[in-house]
């Protein structure tokens, strides 16, 4: 077929493909590049405009380490990230949201009851919750992994005056799969900026924000790992978050309660004289 | 909109446009994001395609250089560059093709007549046409930028042992818009597959040759600029070129001919005693 055209180009592209290829890998890929050209043909886009893309891409590249990555930003700002995360959620189960790029690896273990906030200024949430099946049975030991930002919205890697493990903890949860924890409450915080995807926010006219939120990887022998997040129902970026990781079942109220009902056996049980914020969170895990 | 689902994501994303967003960008981004939208949920995405395809433009970020464009090359390869191309030719002037990444700033003057071929082995190509606009009438005095690989596949940028020059000339047509000059006849080549690229091409069971060309620029005021490649009809690689630049207009014979009707005011008339290879390329400028 020597005569490739703006109308039969995505036909030779697939007729290129060789004739042992995998059936998947075909599939993926003759989709990927008929969205493409649809894409172009549809918008008419420029030489200049395709410049622009290429560039924005580079670009990336030239700005992507091991500590930030802007493809998967990119990804994210799109609602890439969150689509495919939605497609593979099991309905009936808690749902997933984006891991985002500030999860550490070895997160320090903190103890059932333990404390994350420490020494920083901010209101105490205490957190509690108790891991499930789909029908209902407590996972016993399910281990909980939970990240957030400090009070001044930094991660722990964006900051040179946190310890990299600050608001990073492993918990395993309990022979009922109950967990409970102290933080101070998290806020809200915008993604990296100042690279290209900041370049196509501003050309949206879109900001940078998230909706504060407390991170989780929970994992159970037997049943699908779980990345997702729990946002307060009065956070002001709520109902804008940029990388569309909002949920209904994700959405908690934070309820302030006196001092007196401070559950025991938590490591700061002892020093809570003020009222504090609580929020209790219920995971339910899809089988594998 | 709290409530983000698979199937309201692409709304979501228009939604989040600020009201002053200028009309076009808007356009693009929004037909992006629903063509990346529908493509995940037609093929059902898995997590592990979404990270393969985010490691592969990660891999590209780390290659690429000023003197290798591997997201140029992703966009050839997958048919995006031929694409905007064709999409912004004018139908009743010469084709246009993909311009590649082996052209050279400043490439040295040719004269009308000059030769390319130098000490180079292989047939000698003698080249002669005449720049017209879509009516017919000569462009005088158009610039005509000319590149190719050298009989061992490579370009000038690529191989240490050329000259960084050799195989690229600028000459301007005469007054009635004639060019002639000899080279030696390009040969086929592979684009660079050690990359993302080439693990694209392998996934598809493609491979990564180019048919041999001709390569030009060629410029006038007043007219658009024109990027080309001119394809010999015997070249194997003609009906499966990787990058899709092949068009029905570009293809000509390279036509065997006497040492008795070379032409003369060539810079090697006095030295052609054996046959010599012939092709005549007439280009069509479109007014700007």
């Amino acid at each position: 077929m020597r005569t490739v055209t703006k109308e039969n180009i995505t036909d030779v592209f697939a007729a290129y493909f060789g004739e042992d290829t995998d059936p998947r890998t075909r599939e993926v890929l003759v989709a990927m590049a008929r969205h493409l050209h649809d894409f172009a043909r549809e918008v008419n886009l420029t030489h200049a405009e395709w410049r622009k893309g290429l560039s924005m891409l580079e670009h990336a590249g030239r700005i992507t380490s091991p500590e930030r990555n802007e493809f998967v930003l990119f990804s994210d700002v799109l609602g890439l990230s969150s689509l495919v995360d939605m497609m593979h959620s099991n309905p009936r189960a808690t749902s997933s949201s984006v891991l985002g790029p500030f999860h550490v690896s070895n997160p320090p273990k903190l103890e059932i009851g333990g404390d994350m906030k420490r020494d920083f200024e901010g209101p105490v949430l205490c957190v509690e919750g108790q891991v499930r099946d789909l029908d209902g049975n407590p996972i016993p030991h399910a281990e909980i992994d939970i990240w957030q930002t400090a009070p001044n919205g930094l991660y722990s890697s964006q900051d040179p005056d946190q310890d990299i493990h600050s608001f990073h903890g492993l918990m395993t949860a309990d022979d009922s799969g109950h967990f409970r924890f102290t933080t101070v409450r998290p806020v809200e915080y915008t993604v990296p900026s100042d690279g290209p995807v900041g370049e196509l926010l501003d050309a949206a006219g879109r900001h940078p924000w998230r909706p504060s939120h407390l991170h989780y990887i929970i994992k159970a022998p037997g049943f699908i790992s779980l990345v997702t997040e729990v946002f307060p129902d009065d956070d002001p970026y709520l109902d804008q978050d940029t990388v569309f990781g909002v949920r209904d079942d994700l959405v908690m109220s934070y309820v302030e309660k006196p001092a007196s009902e401070f559950p025991d056996g938590m490591a700061l049980s002892a020093q809570i004289t003020d009222p504090f914020l609580y929020v209790k969170f219920d995971v339910i895990l899809a089988p594998e």
